[in-house]
């Protein structure tokens, strides 16, 4: 909390000027307050903000930004604070932004069939006034009760029906944002087909807040699905999930396929709350789901089950029957990562294209069980998009410390093979700080050089959420603390009265 | 043609060099070869390239972008050249890079539904080669059969099965590209969920060629389409087509929704050679399409159409029992634009929201009546994703030149109302050099100032297709590259005032 104090008492007058750009009661400073917005579900950073802004109106969020350009002040975008990769962690004595006073949805067009929201518009809450109306937003994930909508965006969030609805990317039709320059733009109005110029929505669309903030979007929405039925099938091994994704999915139009081992089954079923799909034990298993929206395609289905067996792929398998066996189904595989909490996993949310899928999951089981024949692997994940969960439990009898240092040294190896493979060492959760350091796995350095040079366009003073997907300043925490009191004493100088004039600085 | 002749003879060891970086024989000076290299299916530019060259690898793509650069070097890509906007016409002394030796497929993947293209695969070739696997490229219009995949990326191209599968942008699972630099950027890897930072692949997909060449893409295929239906349904009036898509969309998924007026058909029909739907005349009519899968969804759309009828909104309808059936009611929809071409249309490409349509069509109708009663106004487009072509026929009596020019007023009013509803003034053929000037209707003026900026970053010289999308950057290009690079360094420099150190805290 140093920074924090630094500022606060060097420098009451920033914060006072800051309070004049919203509503009285808008900005916090208490200690719970920068605690609870400091951090997201990631617990690796100490929340260290030095005050919290809650805007009401697109005009506050550019009052604020333009602020926090005249006085180089960090800012950090905070939605749902779910996040997985600390992307909306505050460590480093920043201004956060909250969107919780944007929460509403605007307006739904039947015709259009779109819900026009403020970003901090949870994602639930899109989804329940979509099915009020009929209608259907797709994007779903186990946060989705507090994940908000800019969020979502920020990080192209995916979840479970990415195989049929793709990730949040499909469903933003346009959107407002506040560039860390302060400017506004409106992108893409909401058009199916626009074809004039660079299509810089799909910039902002998992820049992680780096570019600037979305102040308004506008979600596309779908028809509500029908009759949604799924089968859990058990496999005979690894290598036939794949050939039984490929059978489904020249029969039917798939809404998900996910799959687990049967370490990751074993320990949702030993909570005891929840049925065993069938009595055979697998050592893999697949859930798929589909819209049986007619007797003839759950005969497909059935006729593809069948035909799976045949083949020695599926050793056996189950078809829901009705909502709540429906229901059941999917807590077989919803219920996993909760489960395994309890072990203190290593978590990893890796892809490769679909076809890699199955030497590449080899490939690490190898390396893993080579070095640490007593760590546990449970694989989860969705197959039909390639994207993996590796998690790795903590034996009992290893301290955490050890564990992480050993998983560390997995990590490096995870990365290498991911890189051989030509895949993401982010699926869905982003980069944020948690993967920053690992970011050349996935991207060339010149890409890299080039995604700095657009930062640069839109954020040309780097206040926006500094320090996430690329290191902005290495060095000690010293270092940074000396920094900042020069840069606080340059202020007292300067930079303070420049501000006051209103110009910006260039 | 003065630039390129002040070029070719001033320089003829520049286009020397130029031949020692590809195949011999492979670059082309001819002046048939320059007329038809030069241009695309607009006809508004002479074409006056001084060369086209014709690179046959990614390398020689890197050499000559290299080349261009050292010698400031204008580089206008050239696919299948059926674009309508004037994007890949060289008419000012450029040297044009044609990819028509770069035609191969490398690889289609059945399990990821992949096929890696070079840029110079034609459209049909790849719709084609998925047929032969029992899959599907659903991007699908009428240049199909020359149009290469570079060029639907660069324009991302649409067409007629937008509203069930989008643009061609959602079908670029990767790609590789040369920027304006030279450099090779790997875009996504063909990743299907990947959170790593700015997605730039979808900056390449609609920049026209302004900021680097596509050297492969990786394309998506879909399952193939099952028993595709159509029906065509004469409407009570344009006001009814809106609630007509309505009911369909609520009750089918629908692969297509076209319209087109009385006076389209009425020109179709003249022809002799496609027969009338049914007998009764109205006053528009809508062409929908949607997989027959079962019986069951035959009867939805059956039931659909009944209540339609029930309502007022239709008067009469027919829907196709067999392929031919349905490749003869597509014909009317089809033969329109080739078919009105006898009467030299002035055409418009835009589009606005769906629900906003019909008030935007019928202001346009009034505006253009008002003013030039003799004007015969054929309407067309792809309604269901809010994209209409307006077609202004010439009347006989009046000369090319008078009809044109009276167009261009009309120009100026289409685009006010564009932009009025919010609209595009390009839904999918692009900006070019034909709607250029007029970007300001749908992009505001600091919006392309970032565009601008963006291309600064990936083309820094402005060598890559200059003119097109804005006008050539004039002689603050230097200026704008260094403010940029001062902007790089500002930020990567930057040490923030409340605190940024990078560093982890436990």
């Amino acid at each position: 909390m140093n920074c924090s104090r630094v500022l606060s008492m060097t420098h009451p007058a920033l914060i006072d000027e800051l309070k004049t750009l919203v509503e009285p009661g808008k900005v916090l400073t208490d200690a719970d307050s920068l605690n609870a917005y400091g951090k997201d579900w990631t617990k690796h950073f100490a929340p260290a903000p030095v005050a919290i802004v809650f805007p009401k109106t697109t005009e506050q969020v550019q009052a604020i930004v333009r602020w926090a350009n005249q006085h180089t002040v960090a800012l950090v975008p905070s939605g749902g604070r779910t996040g997985l990769s600390a992307a909306a962690v505050a460590a480093n004595g920043e201004v956060v932004v909250s969107f919780d006073y944007m929460n509403q949805i605007l307006d739904v067009n039947l015709t259009d069939r779109t819900a026009v929201c403020q970003p901090g518009v949870v994602t639930k809450q899109l989804q329940n006034v979509a099915e009020e109306q009929g209608l259907y937003y797709p994007v779903d994930f186990a946060s989705s009760g507090s994940s908000q909508i800019g969020g979502n965006i920020g990080t192209n969030a995916g979840g479970i029906k990415v195989i049929r609805y793709g990730m949040t990317r499909n469903w933003v039709a346009g959107m407002k944002v506040v560039t860390g320059k302060g400017d506004l733009l409106e992108l893409n109005k909401d058009l199916i087909k626009n074809a004039t110029g660079y299509d810089m929505r799909q910039l902002f669309i998992g820049a992680e807040g780096t570019l600037g903030f979305v102040v308004e979007a506008t979600m596309r929405l779908d028809r509500a699905p029908k009759n949604l039925t799924a089968m859990v099938l058990g496999t005979a091994d690894f290598d036939s999930i794949m050939p039984v994704l490929h059978a489904f999915q020249s029969k039917l139009d798939l809404t998900a396929f996910e799959f687990f081992s049967d370490k990751a089954l074993a320990k949702v079923l030993a909570r005891g709350d929840v049925p065993a799909p069938f009595e055979s034990e697998c050592p893999f298993y697949a859930l798929l789901e589909f819209e049986a929206t007619t007797e003839e395609v759950a005969n497909h289905a059935l006729e593809t089950f069948e035909h799976c067996v045949e083949q020695g792929w599926v050793l056996d398998g189950v078809m829901s029957q009705s909502e709540t066996q429906l229901h059941n189904l999917w807590k077989l595989r919803e219920y996993i990562s909760e489960t395994i909490s309890h072990w203190t996993p290593y978590k990893n949310d890796i892809s490769v294209t679909v076809s890699k899928v199955p030497a590449f999951l080899k490939e690490i089981d190898a390396i893993v069980g080579e070095h640490y024949p007593d760590f546990e692997i449970v694989w989860f994940g969705h197959i039909g998009d390639g994207n993996l969960h590796l998690n790795i439990l903590k034996p009992e009898n290893l301290s955490k410390d050890e564990f992480f240092a050993k998983c560390a040294t997995v990590n490096k190896w995870v990365f290498e093979t991911v890189e051989k493979y030509n895949g993401s060492i982010s699926a869905e959760h982003g980069v944020g700080m948690t993967k920053r350091d690992y970011l050349t796995y996935s991207r060339s350095p010149v890409e890299i050089e080039y995604m700095k040079a657009v930062k640069a366009v839109f954020d040309p003073n780097g206040i926006m959420n500094p320090g996430k997907i690329f290191a902005v300043l290495t060095g000690t925490r010293e270092d940074a603390v000396n920094e900042l009191s020069a840069q606080v004493r340059r202020w007292d100088q300067h930079s303070f009265s420049l501000g006051q004039s209103g110009v910006h600085r260039a």
